[in-house]
């Protein structure tokens, strides 16, 4: 899993934030950005480090999860290929991380020191454009969250994060959309237990929405659980 | 109520995301602005309207909220003066406002069009990285208030919005420190009904933590409260 210049290069134009760089821009940030490859379940940073590097993850999924000090996880988000995670130190100096940074497969990250990203992004405008329009993306997906959090029943929420995963993380195949995901991580990102996404994905199951197996979640009728996730029952 | 572009210019330079701009920049915003007046609980701007207008606070209270489906108000900050909102339009074109924006008494902001404001940051590098910093602490913030919303119980949750609100826009008085809040407002910051807040208000007060009022709140032993926002049980 080594990762070439020209292949680095190759992943840095497909990033979203970068889109408006120029080649001698994107030439820069893959000559000083170093690959880390770290395992499952280990950590890219923690909560409350020195925001001292910026990641674009190049291979795998991350999530940004917060500890509470009783122990108990929370996941904020969960970060695909090509997509830049842990930018605040380039936005601010003595930026703290604001969560922590967890692999939930074998991943590999681009890591650039924050002080180059910041001299890059300082250089051209069109960059911070797109770096804050992906801060007000996910503003508004926090929003979100947070209002669903407040109003909504707890399989609403449920679906919702699941629509809301098939949409960033899903692969169409035959038999639906598929995802591979935890039920911890369901419950996490729902805000709710294990027990309560595991009777939820049953019912689901019994009414032929999805098929349920380890780590894995197709939905075989992706109209039905978008009435779900809005609030309506599915016929 | 009216302001003099003096008046204008002065609240400006109170604004924190404005602190690098130059005095040409302060002037011209102060020129392209014009105040508008809304009544208490009027409406800036809805949810999903075209966000063609950049809004800066110089007198009053205003509520950023989330309208459900279901007609469910939920608050997702408070601006106090010398306060950004609405910036969403300056960062992205075509984009609309993620929240409404609500008086939460006789409010006065400074409107300045959209792209008048965008070009006024892609000349000026530190005023970008200052909006982004905004940005930065208000994902932090969201993030917090997620995380509590998922993990805590509901009196921590409330004596934290309390908390935070004595820190944003909290007035010192003899008695202690002052807020001017309804109970509704207080529910629909920490998720829950008026009924509750009105119950776990009046635990504190027999308690000897706060005095209560017709909207407003005074914290008598802001170290206690402190406390309970802790999770800790005050002594």
């Amino acid at each position: 899993m080594t990762f070439s210049s020209a292949e680095i290069e190759a992943a840095l134009r497909r990033v979203d934030v970068l889109r408006h760089a120029t080649a001698a821009e994107v030439r820069a940030l893959a000559r000083l950005g170093l690959p880390r490859a770290v395992e499952e379940d280990g950590f890219f940073f923690f909560q409350d480090d020195p925001a001292e590097q910026v990641f674009i993850l190049l291979q795998g999924r991350v999530k940004l999860c917060q500890i509470t000090p009783e122990g108990q996880q929370v996941n904020l988000r969960t970060i695909a290929p090509y997509q830049v995670f842990g930018a605040v130190g380039a936005v601010r100096p003595d930026a703290t991380y604001p969560a922590c940074a967890q692999a939930l497969e074998e991943s590999v990250a681009l890591v650039i020191p924050s002080a180059d990203f910041q001299r890059i992004l300082s250089a051209n405008p069109a960059l911070m454009f797109d770096l804050m329009t992906m801060m007000t993306d996910y503003i508004r997906e926090m929003q979100d969250r947070y209002r669903e959090m407040v109003t909504e029943q707890v399989e609403q929420r449920i679906a919702r994060v699941v629509v809301r995963l098939a949409g960033q993380l899903g692969r169409r195949t035959p038999a639906g959309i598929e995802l591979i995901f935890s039920r911890q991580d369901l419950a996490e990102m729902a805000g709710t237990t294990l027990y309560t996404v595991s009777r939820v994905l049953s019912g689901w199951e019994k009414r032929g929405l999805v098929l349920t197996g380890r780590e894995r979640l197709v939905i075989t009728q992706p109209h039905a659980l978008m009435q779900v996730a809005e609030g309506s029952v599915p016929t």
